[in-house]
């Protein structure tokens, strides 16, 4: 199982961490890289054109701004693409949710939330796990572990709301 | 192979047609069916905790507004579910493009255009494609039937172009 | 006299204090507690459809991003729902406002404003006021108290002018 | 039970038709009323003051642009205000939205969608259903005969799909 | 010559000292106040119709969020109103522009920009003008100045320049 | 009384008409002229800096998209300069209401609602009732008639109502 | 003097009529074709790589929706890249815009407004007359003539205003 | 080869230090200075009208807020005007990029991102270096330069993901 996580630049990599970490906890093996659609566009198409042949089964691509990259991928590549939008320093995220998921027919981009960063990653997971299904279980323990996590936080809550 | 298309109106089917049709044309078992996150959500929670054993193996969902349906069928299952936001009387899409794509972490929806049912076709069947193999020459055809298009289009432009 | 505040996540207890507080002044009994309409799903259910029968009266849902949270609850209940749109790391609240009161017909949510947390409680105290008039009053004095608290700030707003 | 329907403009009865209507299936009694915060301020003063004593339990408000009649009306009166803000010839609606919606602390407005005229009368119906619990077996008719409508468009919904 | 400074609420007094210590620069007096047009709404409609009988001439009012005040000022009375949109803790000011500027037919806002603290004040010493002729010469004065220190800016840009 | 209306183009006569016959309405005379701040910036200086000379007493400026005429023709005057942003094709007024209205300090432009052309004139007619006291009557009894205007709606929605 | 025009779709055309003729009646040669950056990725590459070397000197590229084409066209040249970021079906053009012009460092996109088919024919040319000043009296006449024209509206405006 | 930039006010200076460091890295001179399209009109005239006599070959006019700078330049010049939208402290630079794209046709403006500082300064070297071929080499050497940078970022890349 292998999954790439592509970042327009380096500074998006406190971002990703979180998508690479959770990847990596389901025992996916992750081919990580900066790839800029517009500074490095010949390392990118060939990448996404030889990405299947490289083992690569799912892409997640992260970028920011009027963030292309996703898309540039999708377009030479029939693997899924997963878009991960980028908050930069103006417009709130609005700029790179929109260049992400506007996509034209033909050429679709799965787009998360902005920063939705671990998101990416359980996206991937779910589209693997058609393919390999030992990857259910794993799905399914961690959509117990976060509702056991809520109740959790609900037995603390009890004890915070006394005192309000 | 099978796909479920759920929406959360009948009124959204004349959007749907192309994105039923489309997964058709792959010869992909379609499952459609209208479903309410709000009007009937015990048939939506049932729908989508009993998909899997249905042999659903995707899911796209489609709802205008407060588009809440994606969401919460990704709640009860751990299919990927495709979010296809419906542009509706107000707000242009923004509405239902938002309440698509913003979801917290812990429950990913591969979010696709405002209105973009072909695409949240083809994403379908690019999941599927990493299980059934035989999608993928399909897919690549179909890569190279729009460029194809696009430059057919050119022939004509050409002479669109001479009287202007 | 008895409301529920339900938030999506314990990370948005800051925000409601002020909503629990103001709930406790009104000597309105206050169930908290955390359900997450997509990471919790069963136990959301659960709690609306119980609601009524646990003496609740109206319920106060808060909720960021893709807000789905008093939409799910409403589809369970007849009670009112009030939904407090809270503001996350992105979107300036636009996402949690939009995903939040852009309901579809059948299902209402009375929205208050983005971190309108007191707003929500005083809501809910208006509603209560209708079956128990002894909240009357009390809202009558705290109306009175607000203008008196303005009047006040002029006194002091006099003696700032001065020095401009 | 009585509900006072309020527009700042003769105009928007179009829109707010079937928020009368949904009332009146539900047997509550309608006061409605032409109420410009701009245009009739005495008048709205006049009114929301005497709302109760004029028998009136919940205050249905409708305005387009910068929309303060609902804010304008709750300030004179502890009855609970609904606000529905009406599309306007610009700005799709979010000037409504956000001038009805972002109230300041102490006075709150329960805030449907943009142009959400039934879901104001059914917040009506299930604030007033509080006191009047005669209502609440309506209100679950009302979502059963929801639910079953679903479950019809469905069945014609098969129909439509073996054609694409 | 006299002209009201109105603000929704004491918090907005450290956006307004520049709105008040220009008008004073030009000689006018002031007659500053906290006026909401939700907690004190006799009290603003009391200022309002009183206003031009006390003497004042042109009525300035801040406000944030969903901002009623300036369009209810300006329901009772015919001086002319400046609408001053203060930034709040969310949405980046659009609620206060939106819910100043918007005003239906009839009854005017004369709106300056977010936060446009000395313009608001400078648009009411223009207003002025017209009957106060003494206030064209200060006018004239200040455009003049601005230029000049534009001017001067520019001879200290060169030597920063120099150094980049 | 004279008051200048200045459109950036022919086109936005039909939004303009409005204004120049509430002007009219009110006895104040009309100097109207096309003038756009990019294709005739040498006849927009000229005007607004000959503006005061040629007794004029107040400008409006309409224009779309980027709206630079009002602020143009503000910088050149210190007369009150009424900027009234029009609709365009795209962004459904949201350019021309921020190139109006964001002015830097120290040059203020006096904005109305997208496409309020009444409200333009109307804003005009107060600024100049301060010098020409007459006009006071007829904004009062303007304030009337909107006002019985709405009353008279009322009798007429009473009907209406009954059989709804 | 060639400059290319390249749409992503020959349903652009309408759009791009006015550009092309603009560009004709300059004597400029015109390379107009359909590219696509996602569904013909390889001939956007081959044509924006060659494009110096074949004449051109200048491209606009206009694309809707996640309007990539300018970017990605960007990357593989030197030459100055306008982008006409095109209205689709829904977001009025915003998404088109901030695909458009929001690029990361590096890579600059010169954007017009939306639909702004003239002015992309103009500021190509402009930038071309560096090269070429016989273009600058061909801008310096356009200039002429568009002062001309508005000034010609003036005289049928004050007839048109005669009626009013 | 010179190239201008203009600056609303000299506090847009630290944003602009970059375009000037980059256009002299390409050895263009640089004429820089503040120049207010409303606070002083007759300058930013003089220097738009004169500047191609003065061998000023490109403009660069950065500005916030209402940003008319660019456009109100625009207007006086064939020379090609290059818009830098500045962000200000409210709107998150939207108002300035509108205000600075939407331009009406006959009078571009070439605009870059918000505070698109580096690619307003390359876009000005892109246009001036089809006039001076000299310039094409270096913007070739930057593209290299710029991939090899994201390549090096790679490897530096590899070692950090090591230890996630």
């Amino acid at each position: 199982m292998k999954a790439a996580v592509v970042m327009g630049s380096v500074s998006d990599l406190p971002v990703l961490e979180k998508t690479i970490r959770t990847l990596k906890n389901y025992g996916i093996n992750v081919d990580a890289r900066v790839l800029s659609a517009h500074r490095t566009p010949d390392e990118a198409h060939a990448f996404a054109s030889g990405a299947e042949d490289n083992g690569i089964e799912v892409i997640i691509a992260a970028a920011g701004k009027a963030a292309h990259l996703a898309g540039v991928l999708a377009a030479y590549t029939t693997l899924p693409v997963i878009g991960l939008p980028v908050k930069s320093s103006t417009m709130d995220g609005l700029d790179s949710l929109l260049s992400t998921v506007q996509m034209p027919p033909g050429i679709p981009v799965a787009t998360v939330a902005i920063d939705g960063a671990e998101n990416a990653a359980l996206l991937a997971v779910q589209i693997l796990s058609l393919k390999y299904p030992e990857l259910k279980q794993k799905l399914l323990d961690h959509k117990r572990s976060m509702a056991a996590k809520v109740m959790e936080a609900n037995q603390h809550l009890q004890k915070e709301i006394e005192s309000i």
